[in-house]
């Protein structure tokens, strides 16, 4: 048994009947249950009952999908849960400031401390969604999400943490002397502030971010506390993990203060030739005209005429530079193409799996080597669960997997802590000082 | 016993430890409880259990209070509840439409079906937090909140309601065919959709409102299906009844299609002048100094030196119409100074049960002949109860009043149907036909 005290951190990534594009059409599946909550509820409750760090919900603005709103699903989680973190993806090109700071405080306080904001740019465009001409370029959105986080974080901190009194004999509820305006002026926001709630039980909600351009990467060097990425080996999750650590020490910070969770999504049987039975089952399910659409969109060439048993032609591909999207997603395809030089048929599949995540077909112990591996030789603090099937593949990983990884000394057996930061291991931010610093100089002169 | 089919329809305003702004300072009142989430969640199971038809939060983005979110809030709320409705207020003023509409159809899914939507303009100008120079004029936020509500229906619409088809066999999750663009170009919004989830279980969660200015009235009489609204008399209530009801028909609706519900913010004790004493105890807990600023800032005047028991001086009052708020308000209190010629005294004791709602001290009888007085006289239809003191006003309210409007046969004795529709009476809106004649037109041409 490894006794070391370092140990993996484990999110399960929530995703309708499962990550698998064709897992809604298994017989077993359920994807009338997608909208309903207490189905919903019992996947969470099962992450719960496997002691993982937090779920997750990714979200959109745009296509013909049928989810709930990420943020309002887990505000509603948040009332039926108890220890587990809950990390809602909320996009900054389309929204404000105030709002996410206030909504993101309100779960951090009905959570008591277990919120996670996961800070995207916005994938694809919404501009038409919200009365825009076009969506912004990819750098302009990276620099205004900074100054938006930078304004959310300033919100938060527009009460100090003793602000609120509650003194009846004094009269005094809230002492007004400890909620500041915050008097932003920026580039692309201007908000004066306070916010109209105390300051969250975690000081700020657990900031996760998860693009892996350059952009992206700098951005989470400056400011997330967890990332989820995306890789196909083990060699480019090592190089994009000393990568990341490494940009932290500019900005002040020790590689501890960031976890890196590639994704992973399994297919677990008892056997591999049961596991690969269902890899298959779902292969046939994709529905093949579709994703050959999707791809052809994606790569900037028409593949319909393409044999599906023949290799892509590289050189006719977009280039990433030319993406104005996921670009550090676009690069992984093209990284595949390139190396393995896949044909069409197990491209698709790839991608169905998970769109360009870590895929693995096996069993739990396969699983568990494969997750130590990685965890072990600086590829991961930890992993972002993506159950090809739901809810079977999150209750085998519970079942079988996690207790491989406790007893290998790699997963904690209880609960600690109180708070999302808490298993993570992340401390929790000081307010500013600035707003103490005036504090004292008005007290000086008061003197 | 009265065996009129007409019922009552009662909501509990959620408002921390009371209505009455000392509320917080009594013996009992637990201020600090005011972001427990348990002990929000104690309040609204005893109005499930009085068989309420729903709750509301009201809410505001300026100001040192300290509150939840009101929509996270109630998404936390959807999942401990079962039959209650949860009535948010979401302000139009500093939103996006499909921010809005998707949150709604998602709490709405979440419920199913108990979402309700109070409409405001936003009555306190929070510009300043949102980018913006100024708060727009009165008459413009109401052709905005319009066009804003507009919005959001064709967008809860965008999905016919047989949209969704999950069948494995033929490989369709969404008939696509039935999940329609809106392509929305307004004055003031341009949004082109669909929603990004399938419609509302209520096809539209109930639409409340509660302005009572010229424009608000009009706004309700043409969108809202439950109306909260402030009188100090029944006979003002009366005329206000009359008056809207007397609007909905150029906009082709029946009477029924509008729920009025006046405030009623009751002390209730077993004895009248226990009631008093009570009264009398937060009357001395208010602020004065406070209560004084907050009066002048909002009548125009400097109220600082003017004696606590010398009528208010009318003809020097700001008038209704230079005020770019809560004009209805602000004429309520005009009219209240005018009409009982009111000291500073009274009127600082009269606004602080519940900011210019009626007011009621006395034993839970009184308050039933109130309220039975009021619904059988064309005053109310309900009433919004605004308990002066939580949570013990809303106990008293559910054990004592509740059992005798029951035993009056005034309200239901227990909760039919699911939705908040079916509590309130309303009926489930249709989708927008012109989908649907868009696809047979399409249909027709197949032929």
């Amino acid at each position: 048994m490894n006794t070391s005290a370092r140990q993996l951190h484990l999110n399960a990534f929530l995703y309708g009947t499962g990550h698998h594009e064709a897992s809604w059409r298994l017989p077993q599946a359920e994807p009338e249950l997608n909208l309903d909550f207490n189905h919903i509820l019992k996947i969470v409750q099962t992450a719960e009952k496997g002691l993982m760090d937090s779920v997750f919900l990714a979200d959109g603005y745009v296509g013909r999908s049928n989810k709930l709103e990420p943020f309002t699903e887990l505000a509603a989680l948040a009332s039926r849960t108890k220890h587990i973190g809950l990390i809602a993806t909320v996009g900054t090109t389309y929204n404000d400031p105030f709002h996410v700071a206030r909504k993101f405080a309100s779960l951090d306080h009905i959570s008591k401390g277990r919120a996670g904001w996961n800070i995207v740019t916005g994938a694809g465009s919404a501009a038409h969604n919200f009365g825009r001409e076009e969506h912004p370029e990819h750098s302009l959105r990276y620099e205004e999400a900074d100054e938006f986080v930078d304004v959310v974080k300033k919100l938060w901190d527009s009460w100090e943490d003793d602000a609120v009194r509650n003194d009846k004999v004094a009269g005094q509820l809230i002492d007004k002397n400890k909620v500041h305006t915050i008097d932003h002026q920026g580039k692309y926001y201007s908000v004066q502030g306070p916010l109209n709630i105390a300051r969250p039980p975690q000081g700020y909600p657990v900031l996760v971010q998860a693009g892996s351009s350059e952009a992206g990467k700098e951005f989470a060097a400056k400011i997330a506390e967890v990332i989820f990425t995306a890789h196909q080996s083990i060699g480019s999750a090592q190089q994009f993990y000393a990568d990341v650590k490494s940009r932290l020490f500019k900005y002040g910070r020790s590689p501890d203060e960031l976890k890196i969770l590639p994704g992973i999504s399994p297919i677990i049987a008892e056997t591999e030739s049961e596991a690969r039975d269902i890899e298959e089952a779902l292969f046939n399910f994709i529905d093949k005209e579709g994703a050959v659409a999707r791809l052809s969109e994606r790569l900037g060439i028409d593949l319909t005429d393409h044999p599906l048993d023949s290799p892509l032609p590289i050189h006719r591909l977009r280039e990433t530079k030319e993406v104005n999207g996921n670009k550090s997603r676009h690069q992984l395809i093209l990284d595949l193409i390139n190396e393995e030089r896949l044909t069409l048929k197990q491209l698709i599949s790839r991608l169905g799996g998970a769109r360009g995540h870590y895929t693995f077909t096996g069993t739990p112990l396969q699983l568990a080597d494969v997750i130590e591996t990685w965890f072990l030789n600086g590829a991961a603090d930890g992993f972002n669960v993506m159950p090809q099937i739901y809810p079977d593949g999150l209750e085998v990983f519970v079942d079988q997997v996690i207790p491989e990884l406790q007893n290998r000394g790699l997963f904690r057996n209880s609960y600690e802590g109180n708070t999302l930061r808490d298993r993570f291991g992340l401390r929790r931010p000081q307010n500013s000082l600035s707003y103490r610093q005036i504090s004292s100089i008005t007290n000086t002169q008061n003197i």
